[in-house]
């Protein structure tokens, strides 16, 4: 067991009709002008965005306006946002709609809260380091990311197709509003890959080189059983408010910390779908869903017992064979629910066909040209990289 | 399901020899002036006030201090660290042990952010409100009453006898240094005194007149189930850190809302002890164990599903018989988990033996002289309260 920080600051207001609050939760917090940063049309069509505004209007909140977000967040709309926000004075961002939403509202933030780092992607690649940012506040449309009570932001530079992360605890919500109605008219395949990138963030944790804290085991596997549970119900019908509660809820606690207590994170098949994503735009959680099955063929021989113990916990796999056949009953377990919500559990599933010059160029990347190793669980080198994005294809 | 908010802004910071980085944390939320709280001798004899001063030297804080907290921590200690902190300028108070020691912290911090209220245990009787409280830092010593991460604070007025509680979000403390390690030495009595309370925080929770989120239910059990195996490890061998640090862990969560997200509480067995302990100053956690097998017979039929469910995912009481057979059963088993780890079941093996004027005196205070209600799984009056107490002797 190591040695962890559990911090999660994020107020979180949660249920029906909540978004009216925003007005009332930006003041509270200390706003004078507020930022709101959305994405497609959809937040306004549905009258959301305006109701946010009306909300702050009440409170006497001024506030510009930012859209055009889209999955994967791009870095060239960062900029226009901190330039928007400086010619403005803006000293509070509001992302209303899901992870790319936030993660670029936290980009923002950065750029707000540190005018003396250039260019905010020098945080991103390891030139810059900084503990400030401006503070961000989500209303929250699509469950998956997490991002609404993480540190994380998973930003993409388009012109180098390169996709990193930043994390610190400044970036943490000052608040997450929501409301699981938001949630409803999300595609069907876009609830299937916020259900993967939930359980993924949960798994990621649980397979972990040292053992857990075993409450963080009984609260992760809880966690996955509900997702199984509740992800079927929510596509089964969109509009099942208690579905969508139980994922929209699993969603926060699945990347707040909680499913990690004691534990060090793996993160290799995030990693590895970071880079996949960069280049080809794939939808993240489908990229997870492609990547993950192989990825676990490739390490749990490294701890099988790990595996079973997923397989029983999890899935209810009786306990008969070897602990490597309990493994691999789980591997596959989790895979037939993958197929079972329509999720890709190979690359060419979603239409990207890798060659060999593919896969050495996604291995180079993820590597940073073979300086940098990922995971935890096993660590992973470009050639065991390369191997594993082969085996996903 | 019912709306809920979510906010535990504590910055936890978990594992061995933690505490030395408090002069580093109390400098982070930006103290000037600490006063060092703590209870009876136990802290100054280990030399963990030692290490304490130590780090706080080393970050340049300076500090004064007062011990003396006693279980049930009394007004009248709160009174003088609220005199004392004036006196002395002091803008942050670090809790140097467990519950009470916290909350008579809270208490103290109570009285210097709100110089305009004359009394501080206005607060607690209701009349009058705050929602400011000086920021309270924590060395945990005890895992036990969860305050730590939660808002509340529970009082106890020696004159009149009375124990009282007031919970705001700015009492939660700014950071919670939690090292096991710390637990070693304490009796185990009170080690099995902490258990009851932990799960209890649970309990309290789980049995809901409304449903809760069922992540939230499947939370609630792994957390009682992990308390069973580790709270009989922790009395096996107090030095067991896994054993320990799953107990403190274990604690906090139950504690900081997590285990009653999209539930109502029902809190009722706390009301009837918070009376008793008031009176006859019991254990805290002794007092919970001997009333709530009472409790739960008296109140089980309001929705005896609740129950079996209990009996089933935290004891594995097999599906045989009725939902009722199943509830009592589920009772039992608690009950005998109690005896196992030396808890008493009854008021009388606690050496108090109540005549029926002191049920009825209990009653009346517990009532507030017949003006109010307690519980939500069952709402309880002044004679329920007084058949409850008598069930309980």
């Amino acid at each position: 067991m190591e040695n962890f920080i559990y911090y999660t600051p994020t107020k979180v207001i949660f249920g029906k009709d909540e978004e009216k609050k925003v007005g009332e939760l930006v003041k509270e917090f200390g706003a004078k002008k507020v930022l709101i940063h959305y994405g497609g049309g959809s937040a306004v069509r549905s009258g959301l965005i305006d109701r946010v505004k009306k909300s702050l209007s009440e409170e006497g909140i001024s506030y510009i306006e930012l859209g055009g977000v889209k999955p994967n967040p791009r870095l060239s709309l960062i900029y226009e946002g901190i330039k928007l926000a400086k010619e403005n004075g803006v000293d509070f961002v509001l992302a209303v709609g899901g992870g790319s939403v936030i993660d670029s509202a936290k980009g923002i933030g950065y750029g707000i809260a540190n005018p003396e780092i250039e260019d905010v992607w020098d945080l991103y690649i390891g030139k810059a380091k900084t503990k400030k940012c401006a503070p961000v506040g989500v209303v929250l449309t699509i469950a998956a990311a997490g991002s609404e009570m993480s540190g994380g932001s998973v930003v993409t530079k388009e012109d180098e197709q390169l996709k990193r992360s930043y994390n610190t605890d400044n970036a943490r919500p000052k608040f997450a509003i929501m409301n699981p109605e938001l949630t409803y008219t999300l595609p069907k395949y876009q609830i299937a890959c916020g259900i993967v990138d939930i359980m993924m963030h949960t798994m990621e944790r649980y397979f972990s080189p040292v053992g857990n804290l075993e409450i963080t085991d009984r609260v992760a596997e809880g966690l996955l059983r509900t997702m199984i549970k509740y992800g079927k119900l929510s596509l089964e019908n969109p509009e099942n408010y208690e579905a969508r509660a139980e994922i929209m809820w699993a969603g926060s606690l699945a990347h707040n910390g909680l499913t990690g207590c004691g534990g060090i994170g793996d993160w290799a098949t995030h990693q590895l779908e970071h880079d996949l994503g960069g280049v080809y735009d794939i939808a993240h959680g489908a990229g997870l869903a492609a990547i993950w099955g192989s990825w676990a063929r490739y390490v749990y021989k490294e701890n099988p017992e790990r595996f079973s113990k997923f397989a029983e916990n999890v899935f209810e796999i009786e306990k008969v064979g070897t602990v490597e056949e309990i493994a691999i009953k789980g591997i596959e377990a989790m895979e037939n629910f993958y197929k079972e919500i329509e999720m890709p559990i190979s690359i060419s599933e979603t239409g990207i066909n890798l060659s060999d010059d593919d896969v050495l160029m996604l291995a180079e990347k993820c590597s940073n040209n073979g300086t940098r190793f990922i995971g935890a669980f096993k660590k992973l080198y470009k050639d065991d990289m390369a191997k594993i994005y082969s085996m996903a294809r």
